[in-house]
């Protein structure tokens, strides 16, 4: 198993929704965050990639649950932990903690496509640059 | 079985990101929308339970695939399918269409919760009136 | 002067913030989702402009007030009247309403570029066709 | 003359649009957090000042050019200049910089109002620890 990587972030006026605390579907955003800093922890950038491999990384699968509010000024700490790494598409497993507090998690999962195919997404291999490292981290 | 919901909507540059097509989490948008819709058809507005009854629905789970991309200036047909409706929550089921082109589904659980409780949702019954609006619905 | 074009929207959860009202930003987007109608409306969609004519519109400028708050499930029109039209720029002037409430007003500068440039964009004719329809309006 | 504050933040997909940068409405966002983190700076948290103070700010006008693009994976800076501090409102100046490159300017005008007045905001004075902050930051 992977160690998981933690990224951290404050919650903003923008975050939050009437019901006073953080509107749901933000938590996909603070997840792609996290993802974003956990691959620019490993060396790569989602741009560079693009241009360099003309690869893009799309999300096809969300499946989280949300358990607990956060409110205006919570710090929070969100987790990546890759569970499975296949050719052309991984799944992570990812939480939103305030301090103790778990507030939501769930499985993401990303696939890989060329980044020309914007009409009908065509899969596409992980570089094998990344691939590489995202196995260097396995035990 | 119940019929489903349906909701349109025009795709904005603001639910579009750099990869040139609609960013995955604004479907939980775009959901959201049309459950409001759905529920202001069977005659219920949000805001009016939260003064009158006191209580407000809040997602919990949420388990979407993203299957096709939307672009700029498509028109969306979002639906909304009751699937099984208990105490204190229901579940939906959920597709987002571009004509025949199903673009994103899933089931979205929602809970009824006291409005009051900001710090720690509390369950709480679904109003009467609202129950036996989606009980009319249903064969 | 041109009459002003309306176009009506919803208030949903995800517009609001912690304060309970619509997020001053977000009149930003009813803003422009009411310029893309109201360009429909011309006959215009910038999908096909970008294609056909390789031009796109930026905003260059925003000058707004935000004098009352409005609320989850309120309707909203929100109206674009063009007031300066150049060569390769227009100013509009938009304003938010709920009812005889006005909520937000401003002038908002909008620039039409090649599309193709995207790291500086470059100024670009009004497309003949646009400018033509957008005369036609004019006393 | 205050000196600036500036806070740091990275552009990720949620930031972008279809035109391949950082959608305008956006640097609003950018500009709120940096307010945010500047009032954090000086000792002040506004869930706690709407608490203890009975006071919270809203955005009464914003003035803002858009001048240069900015891309995914961006490291931008945004600053905070406060220019005009008043009993119940301040006008600060914002930038949006990444590295030399200007993206984005204006200014932002802050009203407090009485955080109980939610359907007509009531100006509040500012809280007299904030005001002496402000000052003592003054030359």
């Amino acid at each position: 198993m992977m160690a998981a990587f933690t990224h951290q972030l404050r919650v903003y006026w923008e975050d939050t929704d009437a019901g006073g605390v953080v509107f749901y579907a933000n938590y996909l955003k603070f997840f792609e965050r996290a993802r974003t800093e956990w691959l620019r922890s490993l060396g790569f950038e989602q741009q560079s990639m693009r241009r360099q491999d003309g690869v893009m990384f799309i999300v096809s699968h969300t499946d989280v649950r949300y358990l607990k509010p956060a409110r205006l000024d919570d710090l929070l700490q969100i987790s990546v932990e890759p569970r499975d790494i296949g050719r052309a598409s991984m799944d992570l497993f990812q939480q939103a903690r305030c301090g103790e507090r778990l507030l939501a998690e769930g499985q993401i999962r990303i696939g890989c496509v060329q980044s020309s195919s914007q009409l009908d997404f065509k899969p596409s291999r992980i570089p094998a640059a990344l691939m590489a490292a995202l196995q260097a981290k396995q035990p």
